[in-house]
């Protein structure tokens, strides 16, 4: 088993956490997005959308997209269970997990790919969607901290799948975007300080 | 159990269609979004983003976001499986239910969002957006094509949930946008063909 990492990218950061956080170590296969080495024809074979993280079984089997890469690692190592157990309890850090990509991670990201310097030839960017997408992470990040309010992480009182990506988002939004927690924002900022104090937020 | 529903939603008829595949029926609440019903105290107490669909537990535990939904269902109804079983097929589907969430679903939500008369009062309307996804969209659709190549469903030789996604996308596409399968792509048109006439199509 391999994977195929993009070192910068927040996607290929919630893999790495995720195993971190399982206390596994895999061998990893850094890929140049700017130099190209993810539109290779061996590449495209393992992933027909050139993207990044991918892992590879020794089989030769492909599975590519973060989360379908966890819920993998996550029924082979079940311990600590970071996509919950049970039907309610999964549910709920799925329905979590999710609002954390769709109410951050993709804003940010977007943002990024409308602004940045390494999109500028791979896409028609529109800075009109960068200021959008900053006003909906700046009121987003005011509903999560009321959520927060008497809970230690996203989903409930463990740390999960759903605090990963979160954390990924936010990494992403301040290193490349100077976008910071409001200091206003106690719950977030608590959040924050204990997710990324966390031995495993740095790999 | 109850299901809080948008008839017209792509998102609230992947769990429809889920739920209908399994032989289940559950009672429906539909919430007019038009008058606001997805913005009273009583409904954000449910969902404080105000979204739909919603699953409300006999003991009110509340469940929102589509795929976390049907993960509830899949856990208590197993069978037929709509997800995989063992770690490497749930990952697969999971994988391609992720690919058609971002490249089909989410596009075009975002062409529905950007030009519908519904949403102008409701965020500011970017028309380049819009062209900008129709191509991504049209470019997806040639990519689906080949990868369909020589199987019958999206992740395999099942039906899953991942062919939910792209089939709630496409209808999508075609009744609010005018979006057709170009005739020329004829695996993508078998497929449409097969899964669009299902007994749980029309849900």
């Amino acid at each position: 088993m391999k994977l195929y990492d993009l070192p910068a990218s927040p996607n290929a950061r919630r893999v790495r956490i995720f195993l971190a956080e399982k206390g596994l170590e895999i061998p990893m296969v850094p890929v140049n997005m700017m130099t190209g080495e993810n539109q290779t024809d061996a590449y495209l074979k393992k992933n027909s959308l050139g993207r990044m993280p991918l892992l590879e079984l020794d089989d030769g089997s492909c599975i590519s997209e973060s989360m379908a890469i966890c819920r993998y690692i996550e029924e082979l190592h079940p311990s600590p269970a970071l996509m919950g157990s049970g039907a309610l309890e999964s549910a709920t850090i799925e329905m979590w997990q999710r609002r954390m990509e769709f109410e951050f991670l993709l804003p940010i990201v977007n943002i990024f790919r409308h602004t940045g310097e390494m999109w500028k030839d791979r896409m028609v960017q529109i800075a009109e969607v960068a200021d959008q997408e900053r006003k909906t992470v700046a009121s987003r990040m005011e509903w999560l901290d009321s959520e927060l309010n008497g809970t230690q992480f996203i989903a409930g009182d463990s740390y999960t799948v759903a605090d990963i990506t979160a954390q990924c988002s936010f990494v992403m939004g301040k290193a490349a975007l100077g976008i910071r927690i409001p200091a206003g924002l106690k719950n977030l900022n608590d959040w924050w300080n204990s997710v990324s104090t966390r031995p495993t937020a740095r790999v």
